[in-house]
């Protein structure tokens, strides 16, 4: 294992001040419990809380600044953040108009944030974000894992919530965005987490993971890598069959790195992803193109497809100012 | 090899075609000759031009946009472009103000941008990057490279052009930006490219260069890794030295990641490198982490220090919409 780290299980903290430090003027840090915060919390909004394990940045901390998330609460690597987190963020940022709690479909991320959940005195909803459409069943118990669907949840909400919708309305918006939105994602090589040491899974050196989660998870199958063009014919169907989009919808295309793949490829993949689409009948209508929803240093990108309408078009359009998206 | 990549001679033109079509709002494509210009060149001012081998995404087409670059150039990977890409760049985006060349100092690129320069029919400068410290002595020919100080350089000077600054001004300014800039690099692992198909370098399980030059040259020595605040205290001397920074100064501190490496190991870099500066006397007035000037995948970063002044950090400051650096 090489990294730029210092001890590995100092990794997430050293982070954290960095990323307060370098980003002063839009963020806040909370060391114990450890949160990010926008520097100046507005309080007559619905406040957007997330979080989740970390070594998916720039998710969520990334995100905390108008227009999008109001706290986000850092777990270990790949480890659910805990309920004094959450709770401590909650008291931090929220107000009369309640706090959206914005969760990842990961167990221990669900199961961490309904305990803070059950704690909470003051009035509060949430969402829980499953755009992976890689699994077909319902087999796994544990349902459909969120990816960088996410993001879209959050600066969709982030906007409604600034704009002053309540609570009701922005969990409404909230589950509204995640159910028309899909994605899958596609890995060349594993990532290793500092504190293990060792690759997360094996993969062969002319192989790939096809609907891998974002933390190594198996997905649907492992096969020969294909062109890149092949691999969107494979990833794309399957969003569009759960979006139900079809022939003259208009669409939000996001093509996400995992974290070790060059941009100069994910540009290469939105290329074949937005032909495809195109061929489909499909307006792609709004672009991102990045990443956003890492898995530590995995090379390998995501899909993700929103099926827009004129509202969550303006939503998207709406501004935003956090460290890692901004316009 | 496992690339996202469709035919290997392809990958540039296709992720040209992709860029454009993400960031159609801000930029256009030329095809033949390649290059990527504002969508509505301002010609009323000067026109800065950039280029140079493709593989270092954003850096240059990313910072096409206002404030920052009016054109830029691809290059095949790794090669740097012909001179009839900025002569129909030029042409296309040149006005009566002239034309700015902002050129690395590669061989290649000198090459090719001087044989541009030299059928130039409108008025023109030049200024050759060079930020990279990793050579102590003038004993390379070449000289010392241009590294990720290049997008400090574009933003700077984009921000002077924009403001009406005449083309000796511009030259002027890129030139003291330059002089007040360094950099230097180092990489865990080797990069691969695409038309190659094998690892430009060999490198150790346990080791990482020193010095290392966005294609893969070799750094100023081969070392076992080191812990990530034991890396900065070996980079930052000698960059220090350069820009000549005393206790007292404000700085620019701008960490960079070469394509494969987390966030989260750039901002625990940034973190070490700002403590350290700190601990030098230099105030961290302004900060950039991220991956700017990458080469491809490969797994490593380097820091930059400019020395500002209150103009330059007003410059900085300066509004900038591009594809990859807004504010």
């Amino acid at each position: 294992m090489k990294k730029f780290i210092n001890l590995p299980s100092d990794t997430v903290y050293e982070c954290a001040l960095g990323f307060a430090a370098a980003h002063a003027g839009l963020v806040a840090l909370n060391e114990e419990p450890l949160f990010i915060r926008r520097r100046e919390p507005s309080r007559a909004k619905v406040a957007l809380i997330s979080g989740g394990g970390s070594g998916h940045e720039p998710l969520h901390i990334g995100f905390v600044g108008t227009g999008m998330l109001d706290a986000a609460c850092p777990g270990q690597v790949f480890t659910s953040p805990t309920p004094d987190q959450m709770l401590a963020a909650a008291k931090a940022v929220g107000g009369e108009a309640g706090v959206l709690f914005i969760v990842k479909n990961y167990a221990g991320d669900v199961l961490n944030f309904q305990m803070a959940m059950d704690m909470m005195t003051t009035e509060f909803a949430s969402v829980l974000v499953n755009d992976d459409v890689s699994m077909d069943s319902a087999a796994h118990t544990a349902g459909r894992r969120g990816l960088a669907g996410t993001v879209v949840v959050e600066k969709i909400v982030g906007a409604a919530a600034e704009r002053g919708d309540g609570l009701a309305a922005c969990k409404r918006m909230a589950d509204r965005v995640n159910s028309r939105t899909a994605s899958i994602g596609v890995a060349l090589t594993s990532c290793t987490v500092p504190e293990a040491g060792v690759p997360t899974f094996e993969i062969g050196h002319g192989e790939m993971e096809i609907g891998v989660g974002i933390h190594g998870e198996p997905g649907r199958r492992r096969a020969a890598v294909q062109p890149a063009a092949a691999i969107v014919e494979e990833l794309l169907p399957p969003i569009l069959k759960d979006i139900g989009a079809k022939a003259g919808d208009e669409v939000l295309l996001f093509v996400n790195g995992l974290g070790g793949t060059p941009l100069m490829e994910l540009y290469l993949l939105y290329r074949d992803a937005a032909d495809q689409l195109s061929k489909a009948g499909l307006q792609v209508a709004r672009s991102l193109v990045g990443n956003y929803t890492t898995s530590l240093e995995t090379a390998g990108a995501s899909l993700t497809v929103t099926l827009l309408d004129a509202e969550l078009a303006a939503l998207w359009d709406a501004p935003v100012l956090t460290p890692a998206l901004r316009w």
